[in-house]
């Protein structure tokens, strides 16, 4: 660091916290930006998110040492084959994307054809709110950003994507993407769909007003992740359909377990099953504390 | 309004935070609080909870016109049946117990046998902090406290309560009993036992520190809930348990619903069934924000 030029490729949320705070913190003697609306132009502009913002992809990319893919997961492909010959030799690929082993497998060996780099990335950061104008230069602060190079990633490409998240403020965790995936869901495409159920089963028409005033804050807490695009999710779902069943399985497995109990009017198991989960949960949410 | 005699009968976040909240908006003449714990009685009085904080039961009901159980659900009907005698007659007794069926048909007949009045609430306020330190005069501030009087409760009685609770901050609610516990084992309990299953399994021992890492802020927000007391919560299953039970099987065939439609990889209905719960939610949203 400092990059001569950095992409970013899409300009939502992500896309626009990773321009300004790249602006902000001085990563690249130029910042540039692909969108795909032309009023995006303007508004990516004004918001300051990049010094250049076009809808050009050989303009966006051209000398660039690092490109972002900033776009919903199911738009990455093919946008890096139509960008792969417009980047210079040596140039570094990364992305966003929330799940990694399709992405991976699909782009490493397209930019190594291409005499590129691609290291997948996952910056475990986010908001309630989507698209530029939610973005903001802090959105990385004191996140985890785990990146998940391959068993041959190139030594210098990976340590400037790692460079690139330490810089933006995150702590960098690598791992094998089929091990990310593995994880996630388990810990974030799980949540979000308990929630989505929560949420559309609870207050299903059949139970109306009286149900929905007795919904107080746990209950907003437990289903503000179901607000979240159902566009994104779907594709963050099939594209981490089977560990997504497994995650499903293993919860099931867990409250029928629960309901078990339950049935079995066992207060001593109850309480017990209950302490568990506080340990645990006091027990991870000091350690974040302390991170 | 205003009482002569207001009496809470535990001096934790809820009973603690009514004590304050009764005498900064001065409804009652005196406030008394009846505490277990010898060291509670100093605690109770420096926090301003109480006029008077006492360990003796009948010196604490002794005269007042209005008396709050707000000790854990498990130990209420005892507590009412130590109280009873030294109650004046004609004096109304309420609670703030999470559940209200086993409840109101314990404690309504005892109560009118010895010439007085019960009156079951729920006020639907929390914290994630406990004791009489949590405390807040605003607890109760744009919180709904659903009331569930019998059939032929006394209609001065009830207006007690009603005009107690809307003094204090909220909203109040009035349903049957078990109308009640049917839909707070959907909107409150299920979510908590939800809470808790997440936490518990996602960060079991196999999983370790690299799965604790990528718990970010949706894992946050949708396990707060396993923090709560095991013991509290142990209670309110108890008291609840058909209904915990049925909401657990309605949640866990909305969740079969869905591993059907993620196993079948049909991406227009997984985007449906995202949607539906996200109308839901922003709906449910609006219009509680805009209470």
């Amino acid at each position: 660091m400092p990059l001569d030029k950095l992409t970013i490729i899409g300009a939502g949320l992500l896309g626009g916290s990773i321009g300004l705070a790249a602006r902000a913190r001085g990563l690249a003697k130029r910042v540039s930006a692909l969108v795909r609306r032309p009023e995006s132009v303007a508004e990516c502009r004004a918001l300051g998110i990049a010094d250049e913002v076009t809808l050009d992809p050989a303009e966006a990319v051209a000398g660039a040492d690092l490109i972002v893919l900033c776009t919903p997961i199911s738009g990455m492909a093919g946008l890096a084959k139509r960008i792969l010959p417009a980047l210079k030799p040596g140039a570094v690929v990364t992305d966003v994307g929330s799940t990694k082993q399709q992405l991976v497998t699909a782009l490493t060996p397209l930019c190594a054809e291409a005499g590129k780099h691609f290291v997948g990335s996952h910056p475990m950061a986010g908001s309630d709110q989507t698209g530029p104008s939610a973005a903001r230069a802090e959105l990385f602060d004191n996140t985890v950003c785990v990146v998940t190079p391959t068993a041959d990633a190139d030594a210098d490409a990976l340590a400037t994507v790692n460079d690139f998240w330490a810089a933006l403020g995150s702590r960098t965790v690598a791992m094998p993407a089929d091990t990310h995936d593995r994880l996630v869901a388990r810990c974030s495409h799980l949540p979000h769909l308990l929630a989505s159920a929560l949420a559309g089963r609870v207050l299903d028409a059949e139970h109306g007003e009286q149900q929905a005033q007795l919904c107080a804050t746990g209950f907003r807490d437990m289903t503000r992740l179901a607000a979240g695009s159902p566009v994104m999710w779907r594709d963050i779902v099939g594209s981490n359909r089977d560990n997504i069943l497994a995650a499903i399985d293993e919860f099931a497995d867990e409250l029928g377990q629960l309901r078990g109990l339950i049935a079995g009017d066992s207060p001593e198991a109850i309480e017990a099953w209950l302490q568990r989960a506080k340990v645990a949960r006091d027990n991870w949410n000091n350690s974040a504390d302390a991170d």
